[in-house]
């Protein structure tokens, strides 16, 4: 069984953000599968996803701050600054991040951790709305 | 053809740590896949899997060693700080490195090159047994 | 329905090279799959696969600048340092990157976004051609 979605996401402001239940709550077909695999693809070089903490809020605000001091702003080097200078540094954090995730599906649902939960890491000032592909396989 | 596993690792100090064998002596169903996907997804977010070198255990001690550098203990930009200093280096860790892989299975073998093998990445220092669900799907 | 392929690519310079069309050009399968999955895996250690934007060479170049900054040759903590200066970072950043990615299928074609490309991240001054493992999989 192969299941696919586009998701428009909400738009949000520059950091990390928690977003399992505004996917999973479009994702009525989890229901149906017992084991399987489920996989998020966001559309775009300049924000990603991750998974971690998903109870205390500030995990979310200091991952802001370390990457924003790992991959800083108006590095000499870069060349790509048209666009801005939150730019490039989003489309490195992006890299780092990565544009997908992989989840296992047990029983109509998404098998992670009790700690665990879905980011959407926004790496512009002014991002907008993401486009997300879900594709859900499994039997 | 699915399935699906869930394994409980041996506790490991923190570091990095080859675990292929750890795995995959407990997936005897390997053997029956001609073509297909094996995922591994570390239900915890302080501890990782990534795959590199699997023959020099100096490559693991210097990935310990860059990380620590890395993503330092005790920034003072960090405020998720009640279960130790090491914790909430190994939440960004551990999304830096990613919480699953995915390795193509040929002939009933995972398809690695020569050179790689599994790690798990203990990000902390007393981090207990880790599980991970492992879900092999193909034909 | 399943399919998969070794893929040998063209030798590359140390650098992040887009590498979307020298995939594809050698998968005609993906036109049989109305909903699936690409992954693409490397078999090596010191060169890794990532996703990021397609239109402007400066962002490539920038990569490199940025990730040989973040993970500098001949830290003293490197112990791993028999096949060169460039050895240790390369393992290190192909963890950061990564092995392999997953790619959503659609109607016969990858469904990135339109700014979106698959790039070979070569980590080391002389790597050669590297391989990678194509596995598609859908209906």
């Amino acid at each position: 069984m192969w299941q696919q979605k586009k998701i428009q996401l909400t738009p949000k402001n520059r950091g990390f953000h928690l977003i399992t239940t505004e996917i999973t709550a479009q994702l009525p077909e989890l229901n149906d599968i017992n084991i399987g695999m489920m996989n998020i693809f966001i559309q775009h070089t300049s924000a990603s996803l991750t998974i971690n903490e998903n109870a205390d809020p500030t995990v979310r605000d200091n991952f802001e701050s370390h990457f924003n001091k790992f991959v800083p702003e108006n590095e000499p080097y870069y060349r790509h600054t048209l666009e801005g200078s939150d730019d490039m540094p989003a489309h490195i954090k992006s890299s780092l991040l990565g544009s997908s995730l992989n989840i296992p599906i047990s029983n109509g649902q998404l098998n992670m951790g009790i700690w665990q939960g879905v980011y959407l890491c926004e790496h512009r000032n002014h991002g907008g709305s993401r486009t997300v592909i879900v594709t859900l396989n499994g039997e």
